[in-house]
């Protein structure tokens, strides 16, 4: 019944990082690590190899860099089949600073990049992809991708990039289920050699139904988050895939475990999931920038007047 | 675009009502009429019409019974083109109780009931339309029905029942979008004269999903609740809904306010959404009865616990 070739691989720490800045306690990431390891899930994702040159590690955590020596940290002592993934967002990455695989407990590289900047992070993900590692590039925005750029842009992937996954992310949470089967569709009919993955947001609750729509139309790789944490409305609930995936090596309980001790505590204090002004922006296919801001403010539950400062934008 | 048979039926106050025994007091019930009105919902369902001689009016609240006089204090003074819809149970409505459409501010009467009571049901929808009601039947726990019983439902209400619409309700919040296109094709396929219509429970974030998925294989009525105001894991959001139909008739604003006013301050007060031992019932096609008096006692998040005892079940 169930399909060997999707794997699932978890960035709670890697999209919740965007909340924190990057900063989880090595005892928290261990956890997540373990349960995810227990649980059967494919790879975890940890964080950003960000440059140091770029932004002040004494301003930033940990998973803002993922030194090498940081991750061999998290994953020591525990017995895991689970790979290790970094992201690395285009422009802001040194070349030098990522060891040859063999060298490295990274086994993965995921490159993020806009259409726009397609030829810089097929040039990047290349180099990982020759430093040993597998390699992933994750087209983010694409419900605003215009549809012949995007054609190009997957023909070009097709042709030059050595990454064995191309990733569609639904940055603003503005998918419905036809846009999904669409979006899949075009990207399996021109990357021929290379697996589809989904990255779903969850403003509208639709991340966790956007991942099945793209399962059922053949992507294989599929990210999700332990409680849906991440940046804003959060992601694809990792524990409602495992409920649905019916390989039987993966197992539920682990994330439950996890939530119960880890993820119930931590939602006092850190906010994400569904929240208005994030359903706002993904119904209006905008970045949750805005949103975010308006949390931040002492108008938070404002939202018909949080509405209405979107839609009365003049864009000519 | 848009497709004008599509109606939305707003049921805030009647499930909102299964968390606290319908005891809504006028002024808020009169908020949310005000609001779905200026919004241009089409439908309000406000509550139950039980037998007195079952229920004890003084151990519920009004919207267990919905006297005509309780509805006509609601709506008086309030410019609207919101219809009023009440739900009766299967064994537990008194006819007599129920005055012809003309004297009464009720224009809809929806049954609900399991397949097996299903002669039960069309009986009481033909009186109620025999009185000059809009009816409809509201098929429950359909994740449970067994395909010949529920083949033979379907056959049976197109034949004999004078309804408008029937109802697929997935009751455990168990449907993923694959099972809701099966089962709404069906519906359609059998139910020539009848329009069909979803009501999805949001155990794992798929009710707007779900009700999208049904809307696409033509579904024209469809469920919704303010900020997903439900029983356990709740409802498909309604300002989601709204946000989704393209019906310029429809209006997001007075919802956003609604939710802003009176939806973030009710939740301090009552749960319902998204808690992980709904997501478990859900995924394992259950009544979420067992999870709902986890909640009550001492151990609400020991999850996995929970999920243990419900799979270690002995079913032979």
């Amino acid at each position: 019944m169930f399909r060997e070739k999707i794997k699932v691989l978890d960035c709670t720490i890697r999209d919740g990082g965007l909340i924190n800045d990057h900063d989880f306690d090595f005892r928290f990431v261990r956890e997540v690590y373990k349960a995810l390891s227990e649980a059967g899930v494919d790879y975890m994702e940890i964080g950003y190899k960000n440059s140091k040159k770029l932004f002040d590690p004494k301003k930033f955590g940990k998973w803002k860099f993922c030194d090498d020596d940081d991750i061999k940290k998290v994953i020591e002592g525990i017995e895991s089949k689970t790979k290790i993934s970094v992201m690395v967002d285009v422009d802001r990455v040194d070349m030098e600073d990522i060891k040859p695989r063999k060298e490295s407990p990274v086994a993965m590289v995921r490159v993020a990049s806009y259409v726009k900047d397609i030829d810089k992070a097929i040039y990047l993900a290349n180099g990982f992809a020759d430093k040993g590692y597998e390699t992933a590039i994750n087209i983010m925005a694409i419900s605003k991708a215009l549809d012949n750029e995007l054609t190009e842009c997957l023909i070009q992937l097709e042709k030059e990039a050595k990454v064995q996954v191309v990733y569609i992310v639904d940055s603003f949470g503005a998918l419905y289920q036809e846009s999904t089967e669409f979006l899949i569709k075009k990207a399996k009919s021109i990357l021929k050699t290379k697996e589809v993955g989904i990255h779903a947001h969850n403003n509208q609750q639709l991340a966790f139904s956007n991942t099945i729509e793209a399962i059922i139309h053949d992507a294989n790789f599929v990210d999700a988050t332990v409680y849906g944490l991440g940046r804003a409305a959060g992601n694809c609930p990792l524990e409602l895939m495992l409920g649905f995936l019916k390989n039987p090596k993966f197992d539920i309980r682990p994330v439950l475990d996890l939530i119960s001790k880890e993820f119930i505590p931590l939602r006092e204090k850190m906010e994400w999931g569904y929240i208005i002004p994030y359903a706002i922006t993904g119904i209006l296919d905008e970045h949750p920038r805005t949103a975010i801001a308006l949390r931040e403010s002492n108008k938070k539950e404002n939202y018909r007047e949080f509405y209405d400062s979107l839609v009365g934008q003049d864009e000519d």
